[in-house]
């Protein structure tokens, strides 16, 4: 397998990370399989012809249809509105095509599973694009807690905080809606917070959670003061127990005046933690409960060759790596995964898990009890 | 008034503390009423009568009840275990001593609410020490919220986490019993936390809580090998919902290995963002959304004489206050409180808002439920 | 002018880094002119078959002459030893092409005069790889600067350390010799620091300096316990005098244990400060002396769309360029100004003034006085 | 010798300061010789009345040639401005009074020469006040650097900025007359940056210092837009050769806007290095090049137990020492030291050395060239 044939969904936000990620990968990583951008999609024509070449993609199409159903594209990057994604993936699997698709997976928990199964039916590869676990601070985290360099497991924090609706005069939207966009903070960013809580402490049991709406009423645009009704979470907090025996707690927030990419946790172990700001995504805080007390503390470890696949992009250390850089990460994988040199992770079932917490948070925030997850 | 007479009761960690400020206080703030130290009570002639030297003070006894019953005495600090204060507060006050009591006030709410009806009756002050609400950063923060400078409040988010029991290894002690130390991370740490948000966002209407204990055997001194059985909290987490109708969530841990004094919390407001970090207790993190975008961030206040009662000690801004010059604060605080300046705040009917909050916590953990407060 | 033919001589650490950046730079940036990737050189047909294989070019050479010759080239990427840039800058100008070239520009300021005086003759267009001012942080600073937020200047302050050669058993190499490499921190860090002192404050106008060799043997690679003299500046320290009329200083190290990239610098100004430190390339320090001395400070400003050409990259604020971006960034200056739309800096005729504040640097060394570059 | 008659002369920013660490000494300590608070003079019988009552002195005077000759004390704290340090230091010392005196010692060298001889005649004891390296956690970095823990010396860096003359609207005082106060930022701040270098590097052999005066002019109070002429230094930077064999830069400035106590400094060694920033004085900065490549890392010390004498402020680590409580270790030094139980240092001999460094950057200043102390 030399080249794997890209078609690509979308050209926002995370259809151009996508598309700058496919550029870059070769060239950083030096291996095959190398992408050939075959087939991009957009809504309209003149838009899909545009971002073709800007993108470098050999051909484009305005149906969606046609792109999952063309016989040179193997993968298929779904980046559309997360209402799209189970139409879309269950249609590119069924078809025969690898899934590479945006989280959350759905915006309810029976779409989800169906993706799941669908993918597993058809025998296709999938992954989701929990990008920050790719990050190789990240990666080295959870290294060193496999390790045991910080002990047993005992807690868990973390946050996930924008400002992106922090002001109230931000006008009501899509993104508002159950209907067109599910939950709030809770898909957008708490889904990620869970991921990686996952990703570092295994399964989660049970959870107690909180959501709140504080701006519930969004000007509507165009109209002469006339607003629309917010109905999903500015932010949630949950209590979470861990099937390995303990406890922690997750907070996201989309109006957090300040914070524009907090997405920061904490490890707390036996013999020492480790802590991790998204914002300063370069630097690892760890501290180890050894040595002469006078010279314990918590060590910043910047990013570096020692960080794999850090050197694949700079060799000296220090030199941070960006947000793109970790979406080229998780490209490589996907590449290296669909020719079978690395088992795709989290593929549609490890992502349904973070799903269904996800819904067990909605579940306890309307029930306002406990969900056991079990 | 020009002085009172002062009674301490307690010569460890926190009796050290309020001796050290009682010493500094006149000479910092240059007023009446000055504290006369009286009469110091400590567990042993020879121990209170070289405390009583060190620490200045005129007399000594190995009798509490004596000191509560001095007619010097107009003031009694109390900083004895926390078991211990019901029965010297209630006294003392009975004795028509003003009271000033380490936190929290009781192991279980009816004491708490004993010593809260018996001050009020006996017509005597009474000062809590809470004392990081003092940190003349933290009196900022209070005043900013007042002022609108970050609209209104949207959510709190808040944590206090030591390691002093962080090391399995540290000895059994009566710390970890409830029958002498009540709860654990809550009472010592997350009771400062409970009452820090109730200062700064106001009372608390209920309480969800996930309580944990990680460390559940430890070694019991002068054994070969014998464990005694952990009884109270290493950890606490909790969600809490404010009267004032936004949520927030609360956590604390004694056994977070490198946390010193990570006393940390988030005030989310409408138009921007406080966050302060008792480890840097000279910075306030401050947002405000307002100005050009590109010129918007997180400015780091350092304390200096624009903070009052800063300038008191410190003429020049940036110089550092300690841990013990808020003490100080407290301790002006309280004389300036006896002489009728100032309206003493938290007093025994303030701080059992917080006791309340705690015990609905101890009750949701067992209930796994929320609790309301109202 | 649609495309631009690209010719890469060097595939090393910065070789591979412009290479991610022309890879990168349409998808990023979406514009014309697009470079065509046509012509590879690199020591030995292997490797540069493999190098043109992984970054996508379409032929390759191991000969450099071929390649300034190569009528489908039209801009050449010099990455090679400092010490070849001179025969291949010059040759390629000679030839017609126009020249991107690493920093600095030579080993001997006559050289480098040289390089200037042929490029200007020959007509084509120049660009050295002085990459750190490119970054959208440092453009808002330089910005600010020019908008008087920090009023007049009033003093500089910078250090680039890194540690790539702490360890005293790092071994001898070509580059602690002065034919070969000319000047140690000097020329590889140092001249960023002058670059940018000159890129924000203007041209300097005297020098007082002086630099040591704290590791003067090395071990030989391939020798039992042989040792090669370093030749070259560990450290350079100097003070300054710019032709505005302030002082500042420079310091750089390439023994400085712990430090990565720590490129920081500090503009002081008659209104406020501007701080950076390169190690947090995503964070800029403002302080403006204005409003209430109380909520007056530094402030954090995390990169965002609001700081041009970030949002080329990610549109949300706070997600993090990387130190490959920024070679992106200067790729895409590049190839605008190749196709007239942007005044290319720092040509080969800036990049002299940098050169002579290095010579400069050494002179005042060697004399042990302030050296006048007027 | 259970008790020592202090005098105190002064009762400003500095004067305070004394009186506070007086205050506090015997209850932080807990040792003898506790202080005595027998006199302190102040300018104008009734300020000087008020402030002993204020500090807790016992009695008070408006001449301070009469407390230098006062039976009853033991040791003189002068804290008036420089220029009166001479007079009263010699006169004190030929009084067969101990001198606790702030710094720097004298506008000119030759009276600081002569205040060093006559305390060395006099057989009297002297300190000056120093107080930053007695720092907790700065005697903790030297006390690494002593232990080998990060290997050989090999550079240092340091600056102390602030910006209590960075608004060009204060106005003209003595502060910027050479005949009242000697040099600016030199003898206010850059005195106890070479103070420290000398602590912890040793001796300094050799300095080039250029010295600038960037408000020149300031507004004349009581007057219509007259202006006095600044005559002293607004900025000071300097390249510093040891004796040991290295280099380093000092820099300082009393206009640096944000800067309130910027007292940054940084020891390279050969194993590592150490960090250090006045601002955030209860964290120290340590790199170690030792362990895994990956796990390396500023490691941020917090000031606990293990850094003595901070546990007799207070039991728990990372609980924040202040400004003030830095001079009650000086002043616990100081008695220790009248009582012979310590060296005490710097006393004016050793301060001396520090005055001559000061000296040697004003000429060097002047004679634009370096000059050396040998």
């Amino acid at each position: 397998m030399d080249s794997v044939g890209v078609g690509l969904i979308g050209t926002g936000y995370m259809g151009k990370c996508h598309a700058i990620a496919y550029a870059a990968v070769a060239t950083v990583f030096g291996f095959s399989p190398r992408p050939r951008l075959e087939l991009l999609c957009d809504i309209g024509a003149e838009q899909a012809a545009a971002k073709a070449a800007e993108f470098g993609f050999a051909r484009w199409t305005d149906d969606w249809r046609r792109l999952i159903s063309d016989p040179a594209v193997d993968v298929v990057s779904i980046t559309t509105p997360n209402a799209l994604h189970p139409a879309m993936a269950i249609a590119a699997a069924r078809s025969g095509k690898h899934v590479y698709c945006e989280k959350p997976l759905a915006l309810t928990l029976e779409e989800a599973e169906d993706m799941a199964a669908v993918v597993k039916e058809s025998g296709v590869k999938s992954l989701v694009g929990y990008n920050y676990t790719k990050n190789p601070a990240v990666s080295h985290a959870k290294r060193l807690v496999e390790q045991g360099a910080i002990g047993r497991l005992l807690h868990f924090r973390g946050c996930f905080d924008e400002d992106y609706l922090a002001d109230p005069a931000v006008p009501f939207s899509w993104r508002m809606q159950k209907a067109k966009a599910g939950s709030g903070a809770l898909g957008d960013m708490a889904s990620h917070l869970i991921n990686m809580a996952q990703h570092l402490c295994g399964p989660i049991s049970a959870v107690a959670a909180d959501l709140t709406i504080m701006h519930d009423q969004r000007p509507l645009e165009g109209t002469m003061g006339s607003t629309g009704r917010v109905e999903n979470d500015d932010t949630v907090s949950a209590l979470v127990r861990f099937h390995a025996g303990f406890s922690g707690s997750l907070a996201s927030s989309r109006i957090a005046w300040g914070r524009k990419s907090r997405f920061a946790w904490e490890l707390h172990g036996s013999a020492g933690m480790i802590a991790f700001d998204q914002e300063r995504m370069n630097e690892l805080q760890l501290y180890q409960a050894e040595g002469p007390k006078a010279e314990q503390g918590f060590k910043t470890i910047l990013s570096g060759p020692a960080h794999p696949p850090y050197g694949n992009f700079i060799p000296a250390p220090g030199h941070s790596l960006g947000f793109n850089d970790i979406k080229t990460i998780e490209v490589a994988h996907l590449l290296r995964g669909l020719a079978g040199a690395e088992r795709l992770h989290p593929n549609f079932t490890d992502a349904l898990d973070t799903e269904r917490v996800m819904h067990a948070i909605l579940r306890s925030n309307e029930e306002k009890q406990w969900v056991s997850l079990d």
